[in-house]
């Protein structure tokens, strides 16, 4: 693997009382914050007294982000390895999942953004390396997914045993890091909110997304259903074989969906929210289902101001519950994330969980991986996901050599002198999306 | 049969085109709309001659409303036994559903109230007598349930093929004409919106009507289910052994189910709208379901408008789906005749019945008959409800003997003078009930 340290700066994340040692940063491109935190060595000094002078510390690289914004944010950094606290494993990850999400956390735009510094990333796959004290069912080499709310991008990650699940052994590490926040969703709202049954029609925003994958496989262990969804033209090819009927982004799609089912459709799965809400509900049958789970509405607005971003995805007509009650009518709003680390619903999500395992052993569904990148190499994999261009889930792989670099830069961050247009070219575009594409 | 009409008078349904005629009509007690009805008698020469001079027409005896308010608006009228059109199975009945909907659209605080005169009621079971033209499915002597859009209760009724059941065999009449209106709401409502499962659990309000009792049965066919519900003080020993916990209607059942449920319920059914809608849907935990399915509130105000009362039902807050989709909660409203009647979802309701009569036969489900009265006794039987003395099913059975009045009056309708005190009480407490309990 290629190291290139220019500096190495500690700092303290004043939030988790965690330590970062970052390494191939540039000077340059340190932001404030980052600066900041590196005028804090006395603590570093403390907890190197505790390890003992005698003994390197083990370490894991971490793609960490240091404040919001462009793909400069992100940094590969190094931190002390951790160490399971009662109640939690570590995993050695093979594998972790980007998600849309994780370009929102970046450019800070979700409604409560993490303190910064921080790994970020909510699921990985890995062996389990070590177990804390009175956490029962895993052993070391247990292969595992872990579920966790920011921290999963690192070589050595803990997660809460009650967000840790064993996998079938004929699945994969990649696969494995794309199940929690794709499928656990599709599957939730299908058939535990949506209660999908036999000769239904659904229909999806964003079918060759993450979730839009995920929704079209498991559409199929349901006998005649339809599923319509939208995608970028360039997708389309990619996705037909999973839906029934795909319409370009930037159709009128509900005319389209009308052409085909006049009577409306049962389920509509909406990542998009302010008018397309109230779209999504007219195009129900009745008894229909309106599942409101994220939004990825992109204003192209001048400003780039957070609450301008945020009026958009606020903007969305309240429900009359007697206009639901005189249409026979559902709507429903799903965030995975809230649900399983704010609601604590960690015991119904091992349920669906297990239930995913079974389709998976059964063959019925199967991640569709669209490509791999080394942890340094975070920001094209972000500016693939950014431009649509990915067809199937992209992964993330500490155990990969990054990419060679065109230009000899003085730093091998995403942020580095060549990135820095893309940065750019991603602002002006990603920097004004809010809500959650999950 | 008791038969004492006092005074034939004949008049026509504009809105249908049917010629009823009337007996036992007390000049003193009919109101304007009817004295106008009366003034008709031409058309019913013409029909006369159609039938030819000779022969005597059959007639059915209906419950007809006459005009919107007490009980007086109720008569006991004859009418010409109807001929099944295309599409249309005529049902000698054997027993009629009441329903707490009934007394509202007695009262005319239905949204869409009908035209009157008319026969009304909406679930009835009998024999078939005829079937129309190009009617698959049925035959003479078939037992089966007629679901209707008013005009039920008759000794012979025309409903369309497609909202015609053909009764288990081991299924009484009485039984047949009580599963429509409560257990299709029920049914619907726990699965098909709900999503009921193992170890959910339901809270309901007015767990003693016929939603709730069948509710009650619906819930134990599903392994540890727990059922709360609110209830007027003297149903609570009827009702105990079908629900898991009874609260008094007058109680603050938030702080009840919360004292056993802290993390909250699973589905919240809610017929009583208005501010106990915010306070169903924040009793949810995350992944509940609110569902609102009619409004039983009453008004106690000076006033009897119309828009007074609507006033109280309408009364409820919007929701937002950004408030759903943090709180991981759905809000649903259903309204079985608009899906019946309005949405044409008969083909989907025939599955539920099927699944109802599956249940039934297994002994599953069984509905609770509190009493039957003769259609000339419907004053009794909705009094009966009105002041919630019922526990169970109220069934208007055509075949019965009326109850001899206490007093001899010149008139035997639910509104002859001793009726009179009754339609004044009820005025008082029911004539300010808007929306609808199934």
């Amino acid at each position: 693997m290629k190291m290139n340290p220019l500096r190495i700066s500690q700092f303290m994340n004043s939030n988790s009382d965690k330590f970062y040692s970052s390494y191939k940063l540039s000077d340059a491109l340190a932001d404030d914050k980052f600066s900041e935190s590196a005028k804090m060595p006395e603590t570093v000094t403390e907890e190197k007294q505790n390890e003992g002078p005698a003994e390197t510390p083990k370490e894991s690289r971490n793609i960490v982000l240091t404040g919001f914004g462009g793909l400069k944010t992100l940094k590969v950094l190094k931190k002390p390895e951790p160490k399971p606290a009662e109640g939690e494993v570590l995993i050695s990850v093979k594998a972790c999942g980007l998600n849309f999400v994780d370009l929102m956390v970046r450019q800070g735009v979700l409604e409560h953004p993490p303190k910064t510094p921080l790994t970020i990333g909510f699921e990985c796959a890995g062996d389990v390396e070590a177990v804390g004290e009175n956490t029962e069912g895993f052993a070391v080499n247990d292969r595992v997914i872990g579920f966790i709310n920011y921290g999963a991008w690192g070589e050595k990650v803990t997660v809460q045993a009650k967000y840790v699940y064993k996998m079938p052994s004929n699945m994969s590490y990649q696969d494995g890091s794309a199940l929690p926040m794709n499928y656990l969703a599709a599957y939730i709202m299908l058939f535990d909110i949506g209660n999908l049954k036999k000769g239904m029609t659904v229909f999806s925003h964003n079918i060759g997304g993450g979730v839009g994958n995920a929704l079209g496989q498991l559409c199929k262990t349901v006998e005649d259903v339809n599923l319509y969804g939208t995608a970028s033209e360039h997708k389309h090819e990619a996705v037909k074989d999973n839906v029934t009927n795909v319409f370009n982004r930037t159709s009128d799609y509900c005319q389209e969906v009308r052409k085909l089912s006049p009577e409306g459709v049962d389920i509509v799965l909406d990542c998009m929210c302010g008018e397309d809400t109230n779209k999504g509900i007219s195009l129900l049958k009745p008894m229909g289902k309106y599942i409101l789970y994220g939004s990825s509405n992109i204003v192209t607005g001048e400003t780039k101001s957070f609450f301008s971003f945020a009026k958009s995805w606020w903007q969305v007509d309240k429900v009359s519950p007697i206009k639901l009650y005189d249409e026979n009518k559902t709507i429903s709003g799903f965030q995975l994330r809230n649900l399983a680390f704010q609601q604590n619903q960690d015991a119904y999500i091992r349920g669906v969980m297990n239930e995913l395992f079974k389709l998976y052993t059964q063959g019925k569904i199967h991640p569709v991986i669209d490509s791999s990148y080394a942890f340094e190499d975070i920001a094209d994999a972000m500016m693939k996901m950014h431009d649509r261009k990915n067809i199937g889930k992209l992964i993330l792989d500490p155990t990969m050599e990054p990419k060679p670099k065109v230009q000899s830069a003085p730093s091998v961050e995403g942020a580095s002198p060549p990135d820095q247009n893309k940065d750019d070219k991603e602002e002006n575009k990603d920097g004004v999306v809010n809500g959650e594409q999950q």
